[in-house]
Order: C-alpha cells, then structure tokens, then sequence
C-alpha cells in the first residue's frame, strides 16, 4: 500500500499535519482538503483543495485518484458543540455522508476515521471502557462522531465499502500550539511558559486518558494496513491522570511552580475517562511507546521554541 | 397526570391517531402537530397545530402549555431512508433537536419518542436482541432513529429533561390503510382482498417481530407514568414470525388463498428480527395482551371494511 494515494480530510490540524508526514516518509502520496490551506505545514508534501465536506466539488476534486481516506476533520470541539447541535450536525454529520457517497464514487478502498474515545462513551460506571460498553455521550460532538461510526458501518454493510474507526482518548504533543482551547497538557505548559496562571474547571480530579501524538499517528498507519475483522478500536493508553496529576508531572518534571485558577465545573465534562486498549494492541499489533514524561519534555521544548518565535 | 397537556407529534399518522385517541379517553387535553391536519381523524377531540419540527413556529406554537411530549414523526420510512441521508437528517435529526430546544424552553416535564426496534440494532447473531445489544443500523432510519436517542440522553445528563424510547418492532392493526408501503400485515391483507399479487422481496424467510396497535399504545401510556431510572425499552412481542409463515396465517384463517410474486431482497433488510421484553415487562408493568389471531382478524376486518368504502 506503499504507493497508494491518501485524501486527509483536517490535513492542516493537530493530529492531521503530524499525519500527513508520517504518510509522505512511508512513500504515500498524499491530498489535503482543508478549509485553511494557507496553514498546512507540510504542504511542500503534499497536494493541496482549500474547501471541506459540505462543499462537494471540492470534495470530489480532492478525492480524486484516492484509494485510501483519512477522514480527522471537524468544524467543532467538545466545549462548544452544545451552543449550537444543530450546526454541528449541519457541518460534520452531512459532510460525513458527502465524504461516504463521494468515497463510494471514487471506489474508495478505505475510510479512516478519527473517532473520540473521550466523548463516545458518556459517563461510564467502570473503567477501562472497552469498545463493547455502552455509548451515551454528553456532548453533541460525541453524538456527532458516534453517528458518523454508525453512517460509516452502513455504507460497509450496505456497499462493502471499508473502513476503521479510531476511538482516539485525549492526545497531545508538539504541534498543539500556543493559545489552544483543546488539550489539557499543552495548555497548561504554554499558560506557565507565558506567565499566565491556568484555569482549572471543577477541582481538578477529573481523568484523562493522555495520549502522546506520536502514538495515535502510528495507530493510524496500522489502521490502513488492518485486514481483520474489526472496525472500531480504542486509541488510548489505559492509564488515567487527573488534572492535578497533570499540574503536579509539569511541577516536578521542570522544577517549576504552576499558578492556578479553579472556575466551576462544566456540565459536559464527564469525571473520568480512560480507554481499553487491548483490542488494538491485539488486533492492530500497535501499542502507546513513548513514556508519559518523554511525551511531556518533548512538548515542553516545543512550546518553549513557540514562545521564542 | 390525567389532566396533563399532552403534545403529539405525527398525531394524524398510523401510531399516532391511535394514541391521541387513548390520550383523549384517560381524560388528558392533547395538541398535534403534524403536516397534513385534514387527516386527523381525532379532530374533534384535540387542537391541531399544522406543521412541523422544521418550522420552529408552528413547533412553539404546538407545545405552548404542553408538560408531555410524544414524538412519533418522521418523514421517512426505512426502506425509502437510504436515498438520501441527508435529507434523513436534516429533517428528523435537525427536527428532534428543534423539539428538545423547544421542551427546554417550555420546561415540558417528558418526552416519550417512538424508536425503532426493527431497524436501531441492524444484522444482530443471536435472537432475541436486548435493549444491551450493540446497535448498527444498515439503513439511514435507523441511524437517525438512534441519534435522536444519543440527543434524548444529551439533554437529559445535561438539562434534567426526562425521556423515554421505545423501540417498537412492527406494529400492524386497524388504521394501517390500504396502498400503504409499511407494513407487511396490511399489506398483505389489502392486497389479497383488493385481488392484487403479493409483493415478496427475498424467498420469505426474513423474520420480523410483529406487534398488535393496541399493545404499542398501552405502552406509550405507561412509558407517561413510569417514574424508574431505564430509558430505552423494547416493545414487542418476542415472537418472531417469518413472510411466508404470514401468509401462511392469512390463509388458514381466512380460508383463502393469497398470489404471490417473488422479487429480489433487498439490501436494508435484516434477515431476522426479535426483541427480547423482559425489561419493558418488569419496570413499565406492561406486555402484549392482544393475541396474533386476534389481531390479524381484527386487521382483515378493518382493511375489508375500507375496501368498501
């Protein structure tokens, strides 16, 4: 599959720009569909279509000569999604069919899909969270990429177009810049290097299960290559850290003080999450390698040399 | 609750007629919304309201006063849904959460949502299929059907807004009109007394869990009462009945002889399909008391009598 041709739907973000070059230094050709094409960081790679997946002839144009089909982008995230359900269905659920009819057109091999093991499952009542236990999400992007998994086992039922979902927990590492909404771990570490104290929703005690971006990029490149059976899996570490675990790794790791404010608790926050990650481990022959404080050097000195630019 | 203002939406369609009906009877006040009010039949006893969950309005308008909500609307049927999703979706997705905004809004104390046990769990390998069952739906009205229940328990966790999903097999029995496309019993029916061939897509093997109108409306009315921590019931029969073993039923108890035409199955279809009811039989008091016999008599004898009108 060395030479095949792969669509990446979200080329340009955190999880897809770290993606696109794992793909161009495994000899893939590589396409981009992103809203913000100025913004791709490896565009030098890769074949650039400003445009995304409710514009379909953007879409149909980025597609073509496409075997394979990383789909990781979305118009919302977690904390915002609940202003305004319906724009996320609007955006990320029809643009998934767009993506599925026009996959099916083009005889698409494979679709990709970055699913959220953070948001599927809801409040659980046991951890680890396998990929059998319920799902009930408490925010509309968790139902939103839920439905997706749901339209994506349709269109294989239906049409024996394949695919694989990633239940991807909560990743971070270089590449997630200074001033982000999203990820934990690099906003506090950029909050402390700008001298800014951290907020903190609720007392800290909710769990995370932290993944290094490293990880999920190689978990990606198994999914292509995956000939079994099963199509969903969970994309984690099975190790929970709390917010003040967080706090207190960043502290001892860099012989450093984090200042804090603690904000009331959010509503769409469930208190813990962390992932079963057997079924990959077995079935991907994938596994997490890069320990939790190389993970949190590694993104400390790239949000150090972000601070310096 | 007796003198509660119900809403009912979908209130003209098969389902619904039956339920305003009954609401009516236990002394409740009800509105309906609906799309084509020259077709209530309960008119007299409710208020109409013509419209739909598009058309925020004429929703507003509906559910002004109302402390329950039925949401029995959709406007598509399983077997038409796979054409385009995404009209699918942006009608009944988008719609259902124009009704949970709208409830919020008017402080409704529950909605009881009519979902479907027939087409939510999708090609299941062992029968009877619990409420736990994993649910892949391989048609768009499933998938919408099962989102509209992820936004249920959204609202709920977030908002306290009470639910209550009944996923309800195949309901057949007066009301189920000549020429309708749903419905096998009444289409078979309807069509051996208008004299008209028996459409059969596949060999008639496929087995569906069939369950008498009355039965699915005593449910709708405890799930009102039910005041227990489930969420999600199955309401069927637990009995599984093949095509040919139907028509097999029609001709020995109405001493007759149906035409048959065999046509090629159908992608959508689920070669069986049996709810398990032991959850909805323990904690909403409530079971199928009507029996096959009866109520395909009682089916023949209705659809005889519109034959003549």
């Amino acid at each position: 599959m060395a030479n095949d041709r792969c669509l990446v739907i979200g080329g340009s973000g955190f999880l897809g720009s770290h993606l696109c070059k794992a793909l161009v230094l495994q000899g893939a050709k590589v396409n981009i569909l992103s809203r913000k094409v100025d913004s791709v960081s490896c565009a030098q790679y890769a074949d650039l279509f400003c445009g995304s997946l409710q514009d379909v002839e953007s879409l149909e144009a980025a597609i073509a000569g496409c075997s394979v089909v990383y789909h990781l982008g979305s118009s919302s995230i977690p904390s915002t999604s609940n202003l305004d359900p319906k724009r996320d269905i609007e955006n990320n659920l029809k643009g998934a069919v767009n993506l599925l009819e026009a996959s099916l057109k083009e005889n698409v091999s494979k679709i990709i899909f970055a699913s959220s093991g953070g948001t599927v499952y809801g409040v659980q009542p046991a951890m680890p969270i396998s990929e059998n236990s319920c799902t009930n999400p408490i925010c509309s992007y968790g139902v939103v990429k839920l439905s997706i998994e749901k339209y994506l086992h349709m269109y294989f039922s239906l049409y024996g177009l394949d695919y694989c979902a990633l239940r991807i927990s909560n990743p971070f590492g270089e590449g997630q810049g200074l001033g982000r909404k999203q990820g934990a771990v690099s906003n506090f570490i950029s909050k402390h290097l700008q001298g800014e104290r951290v907020e903190i929703w609720g007392d800290g005690s909710i769990v995370r299960d932290y993944i290094y971006v490293g990880d999920v990029i190689s978990a990606f490149l198994k999914a292509k290559d995956y000939t079994g059976t099963h199509k969903v899996f969970n994309i984690g570490t099975g190790v929970g850290r709390s917010i003040l675990q967080i706090l207190h790794s960043i502290e001892q790791t860099f012989n450093c003080s984090v200042e804090r404010t603690y904000k009331p608790s959010r509503l769409l926050d469930v208190p813990k999450n962390i992932l079963d990650i057997e079924l990959a481990k077995k079935e991907l022959d994938w596994q997490p390698v890069v320990s939790w404080e190389e993970a949190l050097t590694r993104t400390y000195y790239y949000l150090k040399a972000e601070c310096l630019k």
